[in-house]
């Protein structure tokens, strides 16, 4: 073994704790969190696919509802522009102060989930965190909202407190189970609160999987060239190979770019003119 | 027989036809031409799920790709909209100067269709036309392009025409179908020309078909209120009936709005101030 | 006298009424109402120097901000869309079911004035109404609001009133009053309440003017040719007239179209095949 | 001197030159790049001020406009959104392929600067870089072109390869010099090739400044209680700071946030359930 490179958020945690235990035995490269990969990945990949699997679910028009969107990070910033380009009005809630201010200047209403929780018609969980969606908001929900998950595994909405305000349970189409409350409300929860572009929908285009696998080809690559080399620990991507995948993209899509001049790299490295 | 109220384009075609050969024997109310019918349908119903459609049969990424629109009525505005969300570069292409120079003021690329050809990954025609694609176009496509057809019929895409360059054509997905031409380029056809919201996907949502449902119901009851006092004409749904299908909707999505004051209903009729 | 060409919707009033008691005298053709004019006019043109003479009188910062939008007409329609590309979360007020469930289909939030004077940072007239911001608003709003209006007149914004609450008012910029209310809160009164487009910007740009200058032009050379033919009325641009005025805007864009085939143009007229 | 807190690029750029020669005498905060002054400094203060200096230059129509983007980072990047809300079409040109691919993943053209000059109506160039549009630009550029600087200094236009190939220069507006060439195009240079919020606008709005100020402050007051405790380096505006920043912002728009749960805060410290 002369490395390996690792694509999952998951697998890079576990990573790490081994490294900071000691006992990483090789160089592994963060694939996961290359520009070409997470960025890419997540607002362009996830921020499309998301929205398709919640419609093949449910055959919603997004025109005219509110959409909760629970995290404002790479992904959940896809999803809002897209909502809004179908002309959903798009609210947004953040634990991350940064975060909540750049959603707010991109124009999007920001506010507690308790308050965001009698405004939605379609909730979409991004976050990462567990129990983002619990009690406290199903209580304060309309009748008929939608419930969805794009973030992480099952646990962004809280299930277990789902289902003990629930006074019943039925499958309402083949990837809607709806949760009808005591007090009458009816939950839409759709595919079992599962990550719902892969549960609704068919994942990630090709056009972004592609990037994925060119990122490890060119990880394995470097490894066999450049593994002895390297420390046993987990390492970024080489920016050099996150440009060429770019770069190939690129050609890939027709699109031609400049470079810089000779002229324009001596300014940019001496920056003795400004 | 007190009336009828006719749902679609070409209906309300051969209606007008017998109307002018004086053969229309009852009124018959227009609802394809309502407001909440049209422009709302148009824009917001397939302007949806023509781009739902796309994604399902063929699971493409529409960030970083050219859209062709062939046509910008209400539907290809709806579309134009949702996929320059979705990160798509629109181009769209017009016979009509008026709604050509809309489309180049709106921020899009504006050509002759012939010119288009060369710059679509996915081409969607919105016409009501016939042969709004054809050879000339074709023989000047990217080898892998994209055809869909959200218009009327199938009719927009010259199928006759396609199959006369075309070497073989093999399913590569459920709804798609790649024409080999005799150079070596490939088309892929979706649903088989056929309308791709419904051959493809669902049709509209519900939100938008209650609108269309009403329209037809408050005909009906129109008709028997006032059925006599008509004449045996096609005529338009009064502007009341719309509005009131309008402020259903409003209520049904929990929204509010003004109403003019005694002072300024005064102003508008009169205008004194002015 | 051959006839007249009206540039002005008061104008337009005024000839109708004229007409209306039988003493027009020529027939006037209502170059207001054109596409060419109206709709390009209103949207591209008020839309944008509507807000640039609100940035000029200011210099606020439009992303985070709430800007009360009441009105959804065609200039309306112009504002919202510019201000949501800058980042502003836009509220929409009409009293017209039909305009609001658009405004609400393409994204905005939809609820009465008295609920958004609450929630505006800016509020924009835009209704050709009188007295649309008045008493019960400005009671409600936030200190430090922002009021401009881009209708009609400086009666949208009701002065009277606003003075009437207010314990004194003092001038914090060229364009800006500041009304100090009794209650402490202080409210921000652009250009006077006169149309912002015009007293704070440099009203519309020359490539909007262009087009109402050629409908002007086409319309007198109509009165020439044809105009011992027509009635003594208020006529409409004849639709030609307006597509030629496209066409040549266009062109001097650079932009070509498309133009229906002879084969097209008889499935149009005939419908046979549909 | 217990320390300093840097405000410019060109500043931190000496700064740093300073301390890779071992003569920084004391600790320097870089505000520059703290997230609250670079962010949203760029992409929404000059993004902004930018368009409103060439508005204020010029009257243009942005709608139906080619604008010519060179440069895709913070600035480029809220230029187009605000470009694109305005009805331009808007081409990105870049060096760096992971921009350009963003670019075009946003839904914009990107293409070399050499084919983007026969098609643009409006060049504005963000790229820090020097002579970024020069001869082989200027020679391909429609007549009437309007050329605008919103980076760095005025040495991203080439103003000595303008001037050599223009026959003669008038001012034809206070801030717009119009070079006439020798084949008879004429380019119109806004504010000299000046940055042009501060050269035709009024600058950064207050809403943006006051985050600068309070990095400033807040960097000082770190400095005066931890400054014995720093490095001699230029070192990261601390994230607190950068949050809390965020924070009092969110508190002045009035918009609340939420806040992790104790439960939350394990799970995402532990990963154990992941």
């Amino acid at each position: 073994v002369r490395g390996g490179a690792e694509e999952t958020t998951t697998g890079l945690l576990r990573l790490r704790r081994l490294e900071s235990e000691g006992k990483l035995r090789c160089p592994v490269i963060a694939v996961n969190e290359s520009r070409t990969e997470r960025t890419f990945n997540d607002r362009y990949g996830t921020g499309q696919s998301a929205l398709d699997g919640i419609l093949r679910a449910t055959n919603l028009l997004l025109a005219g509802r509110t959409l909760v969107l629970i995290g404002y990070g790479a992904t959940g910033k896809g999803i809002a522009q897209r909502a809004r380009g179908a002309g959903a009005h798009v609210v947004v809630c953040e634990v991350d102060p940064l975060r909540a201010l750049e959603a707010r200047m991109d124009g999007y209403e920001v506010m507690p989930a308790r308050d965001a929780a009698e405004r939605g018609d379609l909730f979409v969980t991004v976050t990462g965190s567990r129990a983002v969606l619990r009690k406290e908001h199903f209580e304060r929900m309309k009748d008929g909202a939608v419930l969805a998950n794009a973030g992480h595994f099952d646990v962004e909405i809280d299930l277990g407190e789902l289902a003990e305000l629930s006074a019943g349970v039925r499958q309402v189409l083949p990837l809607v189970e709806q949760y009808a409350l005591a007090d009458g409300r009816r939950l839409n929860l759709l595919a079992q609160g599962r990550v719902v572009n892969l549960a609704a929908g068919e994942g990630h285009p090709a056009a972004v999987m592609d990037m994925s696998f060119a990122n490890l080809a060119l990880a394995v690559e470097h490894l066999t060239l450049h593994g002895d080399e390297l420390e046993h620990r987990v390492i970024d991507v080489p920016k050099r190979l996150d440009e060429e995948i770019a770069r190939l993209k690129l050609e890939s899509l027709g699109v031609r770019i400049d470079e810089l001049t000779a002229d324009q790299l001596e300014y940019l490295s001496s920056w003795g003119a400004g």
